[in-house]
């Protein structure tokens, strides 16, 4: 088992588009910052919305979800909309930021109908398709995503240039955790990288430790966006059921499922994301928790993320999480970059 | 397996006050009726509120799920928070609704605490302990839960009451949906009762479907919360491990996990919610949807919600799974009503 991943040349073969989007993460990082400050914002500078929609579908979706955790202390309250219709309080108040890759997502597109005819403020993010198409039409300003990848694999350009353009369209939120976030991404890549030993690389070792199970994914609150995540590219890239859930909430229904078969349990395999500086209580209490999910699921896990700011610990958590899910993929010897059930509902008309 | 399903008084007998709660259903929705129109609201009497944030854990955060998912469409956001803290954006227009059942919670405590410093219009909803306490030392609006339940038994009771203190409060809502739904659940129960044979119980019959199976929930974005019900009914209930995942959204993700390992995915039983008048688009990506999982999943399982108003669809389909839940933990030989690894945890200081 362990010699599949002590071949980087092979892994690099085989790992693909995904693996060239992951080794690229912090330069697509600053191509979201410069993306975000070049776009033309015309009259939403400076507009301080009410609230803010994000509205996107699956990859699409993660920059959103990743927001509205890392600004939930923030002043302007952010929704992910993931779904054909807007919520009934969205208003010319309500800034919306629709989120498409391909720019052809059907949900997306009518969830942008409607924003329109709402009245409401609109920044469109998309690599191409109608989006474009209607963006430029109607005059909406639009961040331009680089083409050829994945959807999945655009989150940091989707991340950081809607991050960049709600600073300038007047969010107050702490930027300022955005360097050391990349500076932590950059000290974290050799230690992921495909030539680093399984023993030395933790994305390797959790890949090792997950194969055969299913996954099962526990997070802080402020981490829940990145379990979620994770929980999509092991479906994606590994082809995997998974199954994500947070904390402390989890202590309160999710730990129960521990009481159940043998036979059931040991298929699955917890992965806990932790974080420096969890607080004494909250720390004991997921000790307490893991000990009890370590009598009966087949295998417990942890996941350390990294850094001081809350925007470090999320992406590190992130990065760790998208390489496992790569690894585990080549593993179980699929291609990390086909989502070929994805494409078949698609073509349903 | 199936006669354990026929005898009903041992059926009874096992069922204990989980069963008797769940034959008190629509008793229970009444008295949350009279609840909210008894509670002395003071000052929050015709407030209208900017936003309402519902704080609350595990079985205490249910209802407040389901008036998120059911208000979706009406005019004042409600957000559902839990954890220690609230979010960034809580203000002096921020009706704070906090839901305890012990009224010991610590998080939801935490919250309420939150909620005094920032000066937010509140209502307590809680059977006893500390809520109680609080509420009547500081003169806070408190609805008093019926005592001697289990937190997530209590559900009827918490939704109405705090739906109809909503209405008072000046929330506009499709408040005409009730009566439609406490009908439809009145019909649903001799259906779903211990006395009829599994072959006429649609519960009786989704248990004996998911015996030996991980079940994984997917469910329209509107029954999310109905979909998180049952996840955490089977935790508690049924002691089992179980997943949701809601549709458009899983079609962009979830559906991969069908590519994976044979051994994994046949341990998976996909019990998939629907509803009457689904829209012949979103039916027809269901039923392709439901024909991958078909191909790999251990079994496959629909759910057919009733009714014709929203509230009447997520209070069936809730009814149903709230039933296969009980009728699964007897299959299995536990007793529904315990919670002992819940309590461990709570134990941890």
């Amino acid at each position: 088992m362990a010699n599949i991943l002590e071949d980087a040349e092979d892994i690099r073969r085989r790992g693909g588009g995904i693996l060239r989007s992951l080794e690229n993460l912090p330069e697509g990082c600053r191509e979201g910052i410069r993306l975000g400050e070049e776009v033309e914002l015309q009259h939403l500078e400076g507009l301080k919305p009410r609230r803010i929609i994000i509205a996107g579908m699956g990859g699409s979706a993660i920059g959103g979800l990743i927001l509205r955790d890392w600004l939930l202390d923030a002043s302007t309250p952010i929704y992910v909309s993931a779904g054909y219709h807007l919520p009934g309080f969205t208003d010319d108040e309500t800034l919306i930021i629709a989120v498409s890759y391909s720019g052809n997502t059907e949900e997306t597109l009518t969830a942008l109908m409607e924003a329109m005819e709402r009245g409401c403020p609109i920044l469109a993010v998309t690599s191409n398709g109608r989006m474009r198409k209607i963006s430029e039409e109607r005059g909406i300003p639009l961040i331009p995503l680089p083409r050829g990848l994945q959807p999945r694999a655009s989150l940091p350009q989707q991340l950081f240039s809607i991050a960049v353009a709600l600073r300038r369209i007047g969010v107050e939120a702490p930027w300022d955790e955005v360097g050391e976030a990349i500076k932590v991404l950059e000290q974290l890549r050799p230690q992921l990288a495909p030539e680093t030993a399984p023993e030395a690389n933790e994305a390797k070792s959790l890949a090792l430790g997950l194969w055969g199970y299913i996954p099962h994914i526990y997070a802080p609150r402020r981490m829940e966006a990145v379990a979620y995540r994770l929980r999509t590219q092991l479906n994606e890239n590994a082809k995997l059921p998974a199954c994500s859930a947070s904390l402390p909430e989890g202590f309160h229904n999710a730990v129960m499922g521990r009481e159940g078969p043998e036979e059931l349990l040991e298929k699955l395999a917890a992965l806990i994301i932790r974080e420096p500086g969890e607080g004494e209580r909250l720390k004991r209490r997921i000790n307490a928790f893991r000990e009890l999910l370590e009598e009966s699921f087949g295998r417990v896990l942890e996941l350390w993320a990294r850094g001081r700011g809350l925007l470090s610990k999320i992406l590190s958590a992130l990065y760790i999480g998208d390489y496992t899910s790569l690894y585990l993929a080549l593993l179980y010897g699929y291609d990390p970059s086909t989502v070929k059930s994805i494409e078949l509902l698609k073509r349903v008309g």
